[in-house]
């Protein structure tokens, strides 16, 4: 008789032998006073609800409580219910939907949008049926992709080649190596999420143009947060008129849920047409297409939030770092503060949790390479000032009481551990 | 220079020349309406927006209009917002997801839950995770099994042996010659959705327990709808226990969006710590997990649905019937017509929709099989007598309009036909 029980319990074990098994955080937002939540705890914490504050929201303008984001959801579940009924093919192809493809497309400059119900079906569906769908396609992957672009290269089962992270002069080697009339799509990301850099698109653009290359770009944690209409970084650097497809998420700082991609008209249908992944599921509930419209649609007019997420996060990467914290470098809204040890992280995140009502999820390998554990900071708009001094008088009491080294406690280490982080492959999110 | 454009204008044009490129209905469902919406045709059809019967949902007893749905969707988008905020590990664990999996657990009398985005990628993430932490699994699958299955025993790069469709004598062989200490996985599905009929449970349940080998059922075309709580066809038949994992979905008689897994608190938590496309994505909205938790409860205790939808199942059926029309054999409450050519599906779909006022979706090749080329009617509690007679009648015009064959008119053919229909693979959804 096989034990298949013990197969499972023993996969579980492996993962607290590693001290990287992870438990979620049951939580309740608060709606109208972001980044605040309920926590309830478990057992070991005495099991009493409580207040605390989110640190490390991927809602990163708070715009998943926004009052006209909220009103449109309302609003649409009365006038159309909660489902969309069926996939996009057998009824479930709702009015707001069709709307928000065309506010999607307006938003990057393309011809037509595609709406899936995540930003990792988006990613897998998409890379690899286009990919698919070029004879002898070569894919040019950036090594810090995201675990859903890593499968949608998979998935593609053509061939593929890594090239280093933001690397352009590597990137071109490959390139130059390939024959010239073999097609080819380079994927990478804008904003890299864990340690917060951004891939130079220009550049990337130039090679594509150069050697012929299809580009593919996911923004997901950039739109709505970069360019002048939240179009992303490829808006901010004027360069997304160069990009074939750009993908994105409707989950991050547009506050609702679902991914997409904009490209051309032809693009977009032989994904449509191709891709088991959207053909095969149920379409996005109008509401939350509605929903996500409004956001979408504040965000092209209104400056405030982008620029006060802009503001808190540079506050606090300046208070965290005047505090002797080690903060990693970070050209964006991320902060990212280096622990370098898995136990030590989860500990620290604990502690934050139970003793100053700070939630900040543990970020360990697989996420980011070993040693460079890590808290991932995302200051919002909403993270005020205070709660900013608050947030630094608990991580300096936390990395006292648990014996985490400072910045000045690291000196060369920390350099030498920032640099490999961002040579590492790893898989960002989760 | 490589063309790319073409390649993706060739694909969409080569499904416009077999007759299967799919046209999206704008639907806009009138909630408190049900089955009623707002169709907003293309130029072809006048472009004007006009009322219609959807006849086509899977909204299957219209829970997704419910007012016990819509008012704790409303409610929970009230108290905690649009979004999750974040992936599962990444505070987006939601406290009414938390709860919805406990009541998903109950439904099925499992020890766990766990809830994803889709169905799709509960199947998918779940059959591949499971099958690669059993060593040199065998997936045994139904031939006729869903596209999102496929992907997942694809995903699992096991070994694989697909089974005639419900034939258990074929599994039983592939069981006997296969090695005894080889780990075996047996995926099907109990309502398959295309033809309407239910996979022999129990038989299987025998077979499994005979050959030692692992049950992972998909109910998603069943759940709500069959079994005195709703739990489905493997509750109707007294068989849930005998289940390794039931799979389900929260789009279709739940009237929300997502798809879920039950089973013992290991294979949920392997599931929950191994699966990328479960930690690397966003999750579930607590509004729609609200929603599907009231929807779950009331369908646990009311039976009028559940009643109503097959008395009137069984009366389009005899109606139909009576008529002349070719409905096709189904046990459940979907009912197919046979139209056989790809050509005059659409054509028939088109004509209920521009003339009648109906909506049905043609299904064609890959969904079913050629030459089975069918329309799908899902009839639900809230399609009266008066809309069974008006659909009668439209179906009758249409088939005399476009020149369909009847029944009578089909003989021998039909009987041969259909029998086929059941033991050819296809890709039933979308």
């Amino acid at each position: 008789m096989i034990d298949y029980g013990r197969h499972f319990s023993e996969a579980i074990e492996a993962l607290h032998a590693e001290k990287r098994y992870r438990v979620f955080a049951d939580l309740e937002r608060i709606a109208g006073r972001f980044p605040q939540a309920i926590w309830r705890p478990g057992s070991e914490h005495g099991g009493e609800a409580r207040e605390i504050t989110v640190w490390c929201s991927n809602d990163y303008l708070g715009m998943g409580q926004h009052e006209t984001v909220v009103t449109a959801m309302k609003n649409t579940v009365s006038a159309m219910g909660s489902g969309a009924g069926g996939t996009r093919n057998i009824s479930g192809t709702n009015h707001p939907l069709v709307e928000l493809e065309r506010e999607l497309a307006d938003l990057h400059g393309k011809e037509a949008a595609l709406v899936f119900t995540s930003g990792f079906v988006s990613n897998e569906a998409s890379i690899s049926t286009i990919a698919k769908l070029l004879p002898g396609c070569l894919i040019l992957s950036d090594e810090l992709n995201h675990a859903s672009m890593i499968e949608g290269v998979r998935k593609a089962g053509t061939k593929k080649q890594i090239f280093r992270h933001n690397d352009v002069a590597h990137l071109e080697e490959l390139l130059k190596a390939a024959p010239i009339d073999q097609p080819k799509l380079i994927v990478f990301e804008s904003v890299y999420s864990m340690d917060g850099d951004i891939a130079p698109i220009g550049a990337i653009c130039d090679l594509a143009e150069k050697y012929n290359a299809m580009t593919y770009i996911d923004e997901v944690h950039a739109v709505g947060m970069y360019g002048t209409r939240g179009g992303g970084i490829s808006e901010r650097d004027g360069e997304a008129h160069r990009i074939d497809v750009i993908e994105g998420t409707l989950a991050k700082a547009f506050g609702t849920l679902g991914g997409y991609i904009t490209g051309t008209k032809d693009v977009i249908d032989a994904v449509r047409s191709y891709a088991p992944g959207f053909i095969f599921t149920t379409a996005l509930p109008p509401a939350l297409a509605a929903a996500a419209t409004a956001s979408i649609r504040h965000l092209k007019e209104s400056q405030v939030e982008r620029d006060g997420q802009q503001r808190q996060a540079t506050r606090t990467k300046d208070v965290l770092g005047g505090a002797d914290l080690p903060v990693m470098p970070s050209d964006t809204h991320i902060v990212p503060v280096l622990v370098g040890d898995p136990d030590l992280c989860k500990r620290a995140s604990d502690h934050l949790l139970a003793r100053h009502g700070i939630y900040i999820q543990p970020i360990n390998y697989p996420t980011v390479p070993r040693g460079t554990e890590r808290l991932r900071i995302t200051p919002t708009p909403l993270h005020d000032d205070t709660r900013i001094e608050h947030l630094k008088d608990a991580l300096v009491e936390t990395w006292n009481a648990i014996g985490i080294p400072f910045a000045s406690e690291l000196g060369e280490t920390t350099a030498r551990t920032v640099e490999v982080t961002s040579l590492v492959v790893s898989k960002a999110g989760g």
